[in-house]
Order: C-alpha cells, then sequence, then structure tokens
C-alpha cells in the first residue's frame, strides 16, 4: 500500500512541471494547486464557462499494461475533445486519480503525457485529487475541463436544421481497427482533440458532436437532440452516403489488400468509437466557408450527407444510387457501436 | 455487468429531479446534462470561479453497505466544503462515477441524498459520467464544483499573519468518535458544509481552511501555506490550548461518563478527520465582528489559539498554564490524524 509520503511526490511533481509554460500561472488572481479550491482568473464580459467531466476505468477504457504517456495524453484529449464540440476554448482543468501505488517511473511518464497536451492546449492542470485504491482494485482517471465561449455562439447538439449538410473531420475508422488487431495507431494511442475546429466552426455549424462512441451513435445524438428541442415533434432524418464516408489510411489500406470488405471498412468508420473526430451541421450556405477551412487547418472535412424531414427518422445509410447498404454492413450497423457495456 | 440501457436510466433520473427547484436551469444561457458540455451562466464583472474535486472510493471512504442517502450527501459534502473554506458561493457541479451494476433504489436513495444538498446550497448538477466497473471492482465517485468569489476576496491558505487568532466552527471529534465505535452520527453521516460561514468571512478572516484530515494536519496547512508564500523564511507557530477546543457531545458524554479520559477526547478533536468544519484565522481586531457572527449563524465560534513567530514553528499545544500536553495526547498527536493511507 502506498503512502502519503509518496503521494506528496506527486503534489511535489505537479507544481513544477503543471505550472511550467502556462501564462495561467503568472495571472495574479490565479491560484491552482494546492488550496481548498483553484481560483481562475475572471472571464471576459461576453464569455461563459463550458464544463466537461470524463472517468477512464482501467480494465474498462485501458489496459493495465497501456504506455503511460499515451494514457496520460488519453485522459486529457477525450475531456479537450468534449470542448472542441463545444467550440469553446481550454481554460483549466483538474485531475482525481485512484491509485493501486505510486510507481515513479510510470507517473512521470503519465503526467509527461498529459502535461505536454495541456500546455499545447494552453490548459493547465489547476488541483485534483489523489486517493489509493485497494491492491486488488481497477485504477481509475477522472478529469474536469473548463472552457470558455462567447456568450451565446456554443456549438450545441440540438442546433441541428432541417436541410443542414452533415460533415466529419478527419478519418474514421482506424481507431476502432487498431484495437481489434491489436496495432499501434496515432489516432488510437494518443487522439487529437479538434480544438481549433471547434473555435473555426463557431458561427458556421449549426450543431457539433464528438465521435467518441461511433458516428451512427453521435448521428441519433444530434437527432434526438434537435427532435426534443422541437417545440412540436419533428422527424428529422440523416441521410449519408457510406461508400464516401472519409476512411481511414489503415483500413483503406487493409480494403486494398482484400482483408477487409468495402462493407466491413464503412461498418468500422460507421461504429468505431475513440474517434475524438467532430461530427457537425451546417446549412449549405456556409458549404465554401467550410471548405475552405480544411486546408487552412491541414483536416480534411468531409460533407457525408444531409438531414431531412422524413416519415422515417433515425439515420438511413445509402449508396449513390439511393440502394439500401448490404445487408452485412446493415448488421454490423444494428450491433451497434463502441459500448461501454 | 450493466448494459447501457441501464445506464439510461440514471440519465433519465438527473434530467428530472436534477434541475427541479434549480433557478440555475431557467438561465437562458444555461446547459445542464446531455451535451458535450454544459454551460455556465456568465459571472458578475466582479467575479472569478473557485474549482475543487474530490475523489470517494468504495472501501477506502465509505463502506460498500452504508447508506446511499448518507452517501449520496456526502460526496457533495465534502466538495462543497471547499468552496466554503474559500469564502465561494456555488455555482454547479459534475459528477462522475463508476458503478458495478445499477441497483435502482440505491441509486434514487443516493441521488436524493445528493441533489437535496445540491438544492439547499443551489448547486446544480450539470454533467458527469456514467460508467461501468468490473464484477470485483471498488465503485467510485468523483465530484468537481464550481464556485464564484468576488474578484481578490478568496479565502486563501496563504493569508495567515503573525498576530492572528485562531478560530473553529463547530465541534471536534465527534466523527472519528462515532466511526471508531460504529455509532450512526448526523456530524459522521451528514456533515454540513460550512458555506454560509465562509461568505460571511470574506473580509474578515485572513486564511481558512476546512477540516478534512484532521484539526492538527490543517494547522499544520496554514503555516506551510503562509511560510511558502513569505518572501523571506518566517518561522510561524500556532499557539492552541487543548483543553479549550470545542469538544463534540458525543465525545463530551463520553468523557463524563469516564469511557473516554479527558486527553482522549482531546486527541479525537485534534486528530479526528471527516469534521468538515472550519478552521480559519482573523486579527484580533475583528474578534467582535466575529464573535456576532456565531449567533446570526446558529454556529459555535470557538477562539482556539494564535499564530506567534517563533524559533520552533509548528502547533504548540498547550493548556492554560502554558504546561505541555500529557504524553497520552503528545502520542496520539504524534501518531497523527486520519490518513487517507
Amino acid at each position: 500500500m502506498a503512502n502519503l509520503g509518496e503521494f506528496e511526490f506527486i503534489a511535489q511533481l505537479l507544481q513544477g512541471p503543471a505550472a511550467e509554460g502556462q501564462p495561467f500561472y503568472r495571472h495574479p488572481l490565479a491560484l491552482g494547486i494546492g488550496d481548498d479550491a483553484a481560483l481562475i482568473p475572471p472571464l471576459g464580459p461576453q464569455e461563459q464557462l463550458a464544463v466537461a467531466s470524463d472517468m477512464l476505468i482501467e480494465g474498462r477504457h485501458y489496459l493495465a499494461d497501456c504506455d503511460p504517456r499515451s494514457l496520460g495524453h488519453k485522459v486529457l484529449a477525450v475531456n479537450l475533445s468534449d470542448l472542441a464540440a463545444m467550440g469553446a476554448r481550454p481554460l483549466a482543468f483538474t485531475l482525481s486519480a485512484g491509485l493501486r501505488e505510486i510507481r515513479r517511473p510510470w507517473i512521470e511518464s503519465f503526467l509527461d503525457g498529459m502535461l505536454s497536451l495541456a500546455r499545447e492546449s494552453q490548459c493547465p492542470l489547476v488541483g485534483g485529487d489523489t486517493t489509493a485504491v485497494g491492491a486488488q482494485a481497477s485504477e481509475v482517471f477522472s478529469v474536469t475541463v473548463l472552457g470558455v465561449v462567447r456568450v451565446g455562439t456554443a456549438l450545441r447538439r440540438d442546433g441541428l436544421q432541417p436541410g443542414d449538410d452533415l460533415w466529419v473531420s478527419g478519418h474514421l475508422g482506424d481507431a476502432a481497427f487498431a484495437l481489434n488487431q491489436g496495432i499501434d495507431d496515432s489516432k488510437l494511442n494518443a487522439p487529437q482533440p479538434r480544438l481549433v475546429l471547434g473555435l473555426g466552426l463557431v458561427g458556421l455549424a449549426s450543431a457539433a458532436i464528438d465521435i467518441s462512441d461511433g458516428l451512427q451513435s453521435e448521428l441519433m445524438h444530434l437527432l434526438n437532440a434537435a427532435q426534443r428541442r422541437a417545440a412540436q415533434p419533428q422527424c428529422l432524418q440523416a441521410n449519408v452516403n457510406w461508400q464516401e464516408l472519409p476512411l481511414g489510411p489503415l483500413i483503406r489500406q487493409a480494403a486494398l489488400a482484400g482483408r477487409l470488405t468495402p462493407s466491413q471498412a464503412a461498418g468500422l468508420a460507421i461504429t468505431g468509437g475513440d474517434e475524438y473526430e467532430l461530427l457537425f451541421a451546417a446549412a449549405p450556405r456556409e458549404r465554401a466557408r467550410i471548405e475552405a477551412l480544411g486546408p487552412q487547418l491541414g483536416l480534411a472535412l468531409t460533407r457525408i450527407g444531409s438531414v431531412e424531414f422524413s416519415d422515417t427518422p433515425g439515420v438511413r445509410w445509402r449508396d449513390a444510387a439511393e440502394a439500401q447498404p448490404p445487408e452485412s454492413l446493415q448488421d454490423m450497423i444494428t450491433r451497434g457501436g463502441f459500448r461501454h457495456f
């Protein structure tokens, strides 16, 4: 069992590297780790706060023998991805950890991965809690991230409008394939939260969500949120061409080599989780501005379909000839994307 | 293993009772549970944010068979207590939970305890994360609480000044005694975060901390924070009369009945954790105003000692005759207060 002294090592570690290179800590009204609560410098008059929390549990979201640097990165990245999906700029985060024991090199690598991303994202670690768990217990990391948006401009899930185009950033399917095949892949190990894209979409996109559970599942979240918000019941359908999804290089290559059928590759892109790309909706009049945004950010932005009123709400997967997908793909979609449970 | 549908039950439960009676949710710029991030209405121009996180782990901070209502209360209360110690007004909180399974009556009681306190404290639940843990794993709850303070008025730990009086709210020792004796006690099961006191101390107290790990330990935190902040090394000593500590009714009664020696009773008050009272420092000129505050709040506020320059920094426990405490009490203090590890 770890003792208190060993946990103090973490506190010391944090007060050094966590503060490094973060202008936050030079603000006279900021207060970081070490008091009852952290203090955040005042926001601007036209700014409001966005808050998201995600918990990662050993054996459920990651394996005990995973690379600690990559885990540290990911624990923060999945939270920053939520801010990206709101169009929010990161402000600060807290980390609570339940650990079986203090393995110093492991912790140092974990924090190195986490704090590198924190510095890149200008999102300082300002507080949290470290607790020992029993020798047989799972380790657990819980992050809460705070961000800032201009008042009234956040990219909410429920802003979807009939007639909107549907877009995704980057490419899909590689994270699920890498996990399934035991391949080391940067998409899986070091997902890049699409923060700059999220900020760029403010004023352009009508709704956005990050793809953590799979494209099919996130499309349903957008449709359901819009339907809940509507004053009258409205049946919205997402109409998406499965043959034009932006497939990741791993699955594109596997499909070319005949190791995946086109349906299997599309199925991974549609149901695979852990993507941390953005799915967003925008009016057709914004197409040119969105198409210009991609090259600016060095990030593919692909129009995958549109939203329509329909008697059959939900996602309609089709090909260019408006035909239904093959049965094997329909099965894969019905079985569902990544599930936590 | 719980399935996703069962976890959706929690989401439904939260969207009803969590929102009830919380003016927060009626603010047009607020967004609660259900999007990538929650949105907090803008703060006032002279306000800044306070953030604290605490994690409670089954088998470490509470027992599997504890009362779920009391647990729900406590998970939020320990976080609100951190805000109280900063002089902050609660704003909102997030809850992340790792659960083995969904026992509906258990979850309902847990949320009832948590959300009752949330409503009393005007601190709505705005987001979080629910995850299944393995069948053998410990359950875990992680809360992050957000609060508001007027710019520059937060009660920081490091504000302690030589010459300050030291004060504690309420009474001490009962929580540790109840835990040790297996007694049901409201102090242990339903600690009341001292939010109103914290707000009342803004402008009066020079420093404050909440007593979660025990009075001795928190006194050392205040002294160390002041010493770290000082431009030049200064040796500060807390000088405290152990015979005049406000003992809880349980241990006072036990001492009267001869089941505890005076030293043992004082030892519990000095080392016992889970108090969630405030320890604070204030200049002697504030005595009258602080003494008036107690009756206003219906809460005992006891002056327990003072802070002085000294060649021997740390806490000096003494009696009215300036004598050292008996050896049995000194031993108890040396062995330390409540430790997580």
